[in-house]
């Protein structure tokens, strides 16, 4: 087991309700804040009605950008720092998934930076200083909630690149699963892919004297599994709702991969070159990709073959590797995602330039099974 | 699942060698601090050198309560909070085991307090501050590095009692595995039974909602059954050493039993009576009456049989309730422990007003399958 510090304050308000928990908590910091939401749909289920109530009852201010998109842009970013600044806020509220709060996360951070926002997404060791962040949170996926990092988009560049800063964790997050009830089956499809996704990133490597985190990653993974299709079929299940909320916080913010080295988000690298070139859900991508990337690891490297005999026996109850990637895509397709690029309309236009990207800003070539841009292009090619 | 608030912001410094990164950690909040150890263990495997090296390298002053004893005693809390006073001190550091850390925050709640110490172990919510408290952790087992809690006994009444508080939670602790390669056979196994109370407490209920958290709870499980042996027959085997420490804050922190309900302890309750009248290592006592607690509950309430069935299948890989308890009390004595009070010259003389503390000072009558004190008085002659 590697050396590890372990850090996630997080205070965390779980289960329905406890959004009448967050104000106390935001009183700590700040006073007059930013609320940062998407599309609107927080407006017809009440929680935007039912959080503002509760800021003006507790006489916190704010003022509001929103619009956030999924796959967030930095020109929305770049709106919300011009928002806060002339509203002199001292806090920002997101609510909503986590292209939301990673948007919110970007303007805490860019607040009180005299240069581009952008700057600090290409270059986050710029980052001095961050305005706390509260998050409501309304889709189970990226965990964004309680981890320190964030994904911007310029689509002008076709760039999508991750940023991390310890100052961009938030201090309170309410996870409140009935909110959850109205995402679509394919966003809940989408999102539990996204965190089975993150999960098996850190699961794959031959560290086994992390013997712990390997079996949280397990559990997690079951619980993922279990829960995903009783949500899609019966979307106001408060039990599969639930479960996968905690799951999706506990997939990424740290917790399994304290530990286990250098993790490098390969999967990931090679969707967010998809996803920085198509407007798809990450989840949708990363769902699509990590059979075939399974596939391309089993035919360069037979050491792979152990953990996903694992995978295959202590999550899927089967017993071979080739039957671990089976039971995943098949997983898959039982959500109802695409297990094909040409279902979504994507040909081999940008493979050259996606898969260039790819390697770029990511560390495929350092991760367990080194990658390199022909690898990348492989399984773009595999997954057509 | 129930609704909860996580919140655990203790920083962990995990591996060898990562002793150095406290005194950063400790400067944040202390200058001058009382040192709490235990029979000086740490003064012949060296961590007391390095340690009061490194403080004085980072110019904070220090004084010192040593001689905490195992199942630490009101009258150390006391000497300690007295020391404490006289040197004006601003943080504790705890160098030891479960003990030497409650001890430590038990002064830390008490420095502030105008009454006796005890007032405080008798009645948590007289406690209004805590000193900052860290630790260097030397035994793998209360997990008292990691949570809030404290336990603490007064001999001359034989009452052990339980206390929490928020400020009682460690800012910084130190888990150095190398640090337990000294505990002896007899510890280790103690600890690592103490660690599988800790979960077993929580995962014996009917919550079967609470899938996610269950699941955890059985990963370290399968960690402390796959380590405990092999931390006793290669003592310095770090990949043992360190799944367990890791294992043993994870069993009590709080996130396995964040959404299980109220959780009523009932084995640590007849222990602490037994450890309050016979001076036996904790985790002795637990391991030794867990099983003959498991047979009552499955005499008294058949609706426990799902639950011992899901232990045998998913961490022994075995198929029945009885399985589980053979099974388990099996293991114990592979860890070379106990299994018969007469093993450790525990007669009936005081079953009667042992049975009545452990009602009195726990929530029995509030667990999973609700006990009186016949039903204890039936473990414990069961045990004999």
């Amino acid at each position: 087991m590697n050396n590890f510090t372990y850090s996630i304050p997080t205070t965390v308000f779980f289960g329905k309700g406890s959004i009448e928990k967050l104000p106390k908590e935001i009183l700590k910091y700040a006073d007059n804040i930013l609320i940062v939401y998407g599309g609107g749909s927080i407006k017809k289920n009440g929680i935007y009605n039912e959080m503002t109530a509760l800021l003006k009852e507790n006489k916190i201010s704010f003022c509001e950008l929103s619009g956030v998109e999924p796959n967030p842009r930095i020109i929305s970013v770049r709106r919300g720092v011009e928002i806060a600044r002339e509203n002199k806020i001292n806090g920002i509220l997101a609510i909503g998934g986590g292209s939301t709060i990673d948007c919110a996360k970007t303007i805490s951070a860019a607040f009180d930076y005299e240069g581009d926002a952008w700057d600090l997404v290409k270059n986050p060791k710029l980052i001095k200083s961050c305005l706390p962040i509260f998050t409501v949170l309304t889709i189970s996926a990226t965990g964004s909630e309680m981890d320190a990092g964030a994904v911007i988009s310029d689509m002008k560049t076709n760039d999508k690149l991750a940023l991390f800063n310890k100052g961009m964790l938030p201090k309170a997050s309410v996870l409140d699963p009935t909110y959850t009830y109205s995402v679509s089956a394919l966003q809940t499809a989408s999102g539990t892919a996204d965190i089975i996704s993150h999960i098996l990133e850190v699961y794959f490597d031959d560290e086994d004297d992390a013997f712990m985190q390997n079996k949280i990653c397990e559990a997690l993974l079951k619980t993922c599994i279990k829960y995903g299709p009783k949500a899609i079929e019966t979307p106001d299940d408060y039990e599969a709702r639930a479960n996968l909320m905690w799951a999706s916080s506990w997939a990424i913010n740290g917790f399994i991969s304290c530990g286990k080295g250098k993790v490098a988000w390969p999967v990931h690298g090679m969707e967010h070159s998809l996803s920085a070139y198509y407007d798809i859900p990450h989840g949708v991508g990363l769902a699509l990709l990590t059979p075939y990337f399974m596939e391309l690891m089993l035919q360069k490297d037979v050491k792979v073959i152990k953990k996903f005999e694992e995978l295959a026996q202590n999550v899927f109850g089967k017993n071979t590797a080739e039957e671990a990637i089976e039971s995943l895509r098949n997983y898959f397709k039982k959500l109802g995602l695409p297990v094909k690029l040409k279902e979504l309309n994507i040909d081999k236009t940008h493979f050259e330039i996606m898969a260039e990207k790819a390697v770029e800003y990511s560390s495929l070539k350092y991760s367990w099974i080194p990658m390199d841009k022909q690898d990348v292009l492989t399984i773009y090619n595999m997954a057509l």
